[in-house]
């Protein structure tokens, strides 16, 4: 049967999500905890990787296993073999042709920013610093120029082969909650860092280096130059992957 | 002449505030930089223990140097020999008669817990863990039972030789902001574990065990055994020392 799993991780000291031939993943610890569990070498599938740092609160991924554990209970029982900053937190049966990654309609992801002369230990962790005040109301007209389906190879990681650069945004939006300013954004797929080049160019809106506007001419340019600077990781946080 | 610094912290990787033999302090840090920033072997007096585990927001400590650095460039100027999970945030120089200790008029700390039935990687380095729905009104009810001057020797971990067990608590409440449920509390002093055995108690009338006016009742017995337990450690953080 194939499991489908929702994994909430703490990025800080993984790799990120996929295996690699240097550094501890997600990916790896997840397919370590199945193993131990059930004996089965499977491959643990995700909705798409997320970078080194980068942290998750409702990452999807499946697996196929001939065990007879109930489908809800592989949640308690990958835990007991998967470290504190790893857990799933739900599991359940789907069709074997459900896929989390190809059949994944739609991702969240969140960034989060505080502002302050000195870094923050109780802040560092989950968000990035930025030391200038920011105008939020810029940000948030920006915000929503990124919303619609456009060509989005500005936000694209320079370097990156990828050809299809066109991605449908559902919604973004900037709200100050608490210390924090947060963004968030949804969309049908995201372009390897895309979302902390975006956050990068609303944190140059912010900062009057750019205005609300100037979003649709980078947009059309396709110009990686003109946006902002790719932010930190651990600021980003997959927050969820829906399916039909 | 004497400094006064505001120091944040996030206290998973330390034993606490206070140095001792076995395991590295917060203190031990800021003692070091002062070391390597001035040359000088101070002490670093600090408004209070925080125990193991605990975080600050806004811990308080004094020292004195005869240094000619400006009192507000400490901060930055510790900032480069401290670690990232431990910065100051505000310096300023006292008169010589102040002191981080005995000059402090009251403090505030927060204890934040969190409802699921899995350990959540990215709730669990600052807020505690409860398995079982908590009733936020009656906690709202029992906080209130903790303002005025109490005895509150029932609030004190066992095996504490303190004499004197009265306190006075300005302000008590219990928030739900997010997913989490907050209770933050001002008072004049706090015994050892006070307010994470308040905490404990909290949780034990929110989860229907003791009535909010059960509360009454303990604070009249002075009996331990009939308040809560203690909660965990990374749950509660320092969040600010008051001076006239």
């Amino acid at each position: 049967m194939r499991i489908f799993i929702k994994i909430e991780y703490d990025g800080t000291n993984y790799c990120g999500w996929q295996i690699q031939p240097n550094g501890i993943s997600v990916q790896q610890k997840i397919e370590n905890a199945v193993l131990l569990l059930t004996g089965e070498n499977v491959s643990v599938v995700g909705s798409g990787r997320t970078d080194s740092g980068v942290h998750a609160l409702g990452q999807v991924a499946h697996f196929d296993t001939e065990s007879n554990i109930p489908p809800s209970r592989f949640s308690s029982a990958l835990n007991q073999f998967l470290p504190d900053d790893i857990k799933v937190m739900e599991s359940y049966q789907v069709d074997s042709d459900m896929h989390a990654r190809f059949s994944a309609k739609h991702k969240t992801y969140q960034y989060r920013i505080y502002i302050s002369k000195h870094p923050r230990p109780l802040m560092d962790r989950y968000s990035a610093r930025v030391e200038f005040p920011l105008d939020i109301s810029a940000m948030q007209k920006a915000s929503q120029k990124f919303v619609g389906k456009h060509d989005f190879a500005c936000f694209l990681a320079s370097g990156s082969e990828v050809k299809d650069t066109v991605r449908e945004i559902y919604f973004s939006k900037v709200e100050k909650i608490g210390e924090e300013i947060l963004f968030t954004v949804c969309g049908n797929g995201f372009l390897y860092n895309m979302v902390r080049i975006m956050a990068g160019t609303l944190v140059k809106v912010g900062a009057g280096k750019l205005s609300p506007d100037d979003i649709d001419q980078i947009l059309i340019s396709g110009d990686r130059k003109k946006a902002g600077i790719t932010m930190q990781a651990q600021g980003l946080t997959l927050v969820s992957v829906d399916y039909e």
